[in-house]
């Protein structure tokens, strides 16, 4: 029998979901679930029902695992607690600093009533918060360092559009390659801001603008761009379209140790793990069907309650059973 | 109260798990058990108790967990089962093709007599393993490649030695930086084995010995090195001495994936894990002192049975608590 998946918001992340099913023959999609007006929402696929997020209470019975791709800002803190109420989820909520809240949030809501949710999923939070733990324990003399990027960043990209006489734009987070080799042979540099990332402005000017004044704009934005290297290109809109409407991403986890004693007497030991993604939200997505998988699991086995890539053995997130995981992967 | 370990086997790896248990705070090391005469053994730390194997069952009640650092060809089989009668166990079990025997063997042991064993651990298999099983279930449609080195391979080692006129030898596996690259650059060729490693040799040769036999000897050896590009080095002694002491290694995990759609429809995906270890064992051991926390805990919550990297929830490894991992490092 498949997973019954059910989709709640339906941008880039809630159609990376509905691609990353069809590559899992395990699961099957049965509702999208939006608060536009369901007419007016192109499913990729036409066969897919797409439903008014009114009409969500009626599939109870019907879907296994709800999937949540709403913006952490301000739809996820809200529906989270709430469809647990009547689903098992998972979500790629990702404000860091509030994962605490939200985690009690939604824990309250899942354990009361008799559900799983699997929070914050998807590759930061997600798999490198699982890599910086699995590193730490391993070699707990070190130290770990996170670079992003190449990857665009939607915050700063936003940030970018809002200057006056910006038509479009877009802003890449860049490793600064010189400090990530550091690292990689076993240095262990204090770091700056400025030294750990460049960022790279494409912009697209309104006709007439001062391309001057423009940059000058971006480079001195506070908590954006002041305190980093950041360059401004100026491009045709034509020239936009065809190269920067991608949503590459990417970036490394890496850890520094050593192992045996200290100074010349020790062993430096150097685990890194790097993602290269051609389409961040379709990655993500990719990361919340293994999860939704693994929450069917947990759930048919009774478990209860908000769980984190911490909390979930790793067995169930594959399709492989016990025996072929030991004898073909292990 | 600390984790009370006790090490049976104290080679390269037992004597790594002695160094990495002082970077754990919350472990203490009780003794170390070994089959040779106690009296003749140096342990790296002299306040350390060596007993010989015929006395430790009399420390079923003073160890917590006992880290099995024997070999695999002989002596795990043997010992784990009859270890997990009175133990909890970490082994590095790392013979692929017999895993699963060995898992049925131990796992009978341990469930009879309620203890847990973790077993396959350290890094290959481990985790390398593990993020082999990651990585397909995160990206279902993709290949995955498996490098290993540079690093010093003990079997090969072995049978270079064996060649007659070869006073002093060591083989060091090195991936093929070509092969390398090209994966990850989002290729996926089809490697044959002398595309995906190739083998370098350094050779003390017995005085008079006839080199160019050696080398000729050392290339044709079937399974070894026939089918591979082998490079031998003769050196001095004083030079294998200074340069080949010590016990590098490491390797790569890269899975190059699609997700979205086929061909241009869809986008590139690729995800890397590696390890640049100065010191092999010191690397497997930090790798199984983790994991014998796991079992510490796992152990007190009731766990029994044999458990490989794919059952233990990551969190079990870390020295912080839930609430302080989710604060974090998530």
């Amino acid at each position: 029998m498949s997973i019954r998946i059910g989709i709640t918001g339906y941008g880039n992340l809630g159609r990376g979901v509905e691609k990353s099913i069809k590559q899992n023959p395990d699961m099957e999609l049965i509702a999208v679930f939006t608060r536009r007006d369901p007419v007016a929402v192109n499913p990729e696929d036409e066969q897919v029902k797409v439903l008014h997020m009114d009409e969500v209470e009626k599939y109870v019975d019907e879907i296994d695992v709800m999937v949540l791709c709403g913006g952490s800002a301000v739809d996820l803190p809200e529906q989270a607690p709430y469809l647990a109420k009547f689903f098992n989820t998972v979500d790629s909520y990702d404000t860091h600093a509030e994962i605490p809240q939200y985690y009690a949030a939604v824990n309250e809501s899942a354990t009361a009533n008799g559900k799983i949710a699997a929070i914050s999923i998807g590759w930061d939070p997600g798999l490198f918060s699982m890599n910086r733990m699995l590193m730490e324990a391993v070699l707990p003399r070190g130290y770990e360092y996170s670079f992003w990027g190449q990857g665009v960043s939607q915050g700063h990209s936003d940030a970018v559009r809002k200057v006056e006489g910006v038509k479009k734009g877009v802003q890449y987070t860049i490793p600064v390659e010189e400090s990530l080799q550091k690292v990689r042979r076993g240095e262990t540099p204090d770091l700056t801001t400025r030294e750990k990332h460049l960022r790279k402005c494409f912009v697209v000017p309104e006709e007439g603008a001062d391309q001057e004044m423009i940059a000058r704009a971006i480079k001195s934005m506070p908590h954006y761009f002041a305190g980093y290297d950041t360059e401004v290109h100026f491009i045709t809109e034509e020239e936009f379209i065809s190269n920067h409407s991608d949503m590459p991403h990417g970036g490394f986890v890496i850890r520094s140790g050593q192992t045996g004693g200290d100074g010349a007497a020790g062993n430096k030991q150097i685990m890194e793990f790097s993602l290269k993604l051609g389409s961040n939200p379709e990655f993500t997505a990719s990361v919340l069907a293994a999860y939704a998988r693994a929450v069917y699991r947990l759930s048919r086995e009774g478990q209860i309650g908000a769980k984190t890539v911490y909390d979930i053995p790793l067995a169930y997130l594959s399709t492989r059973t016990p025996e072929e995981l030991r004898r073909d992967l292990l």
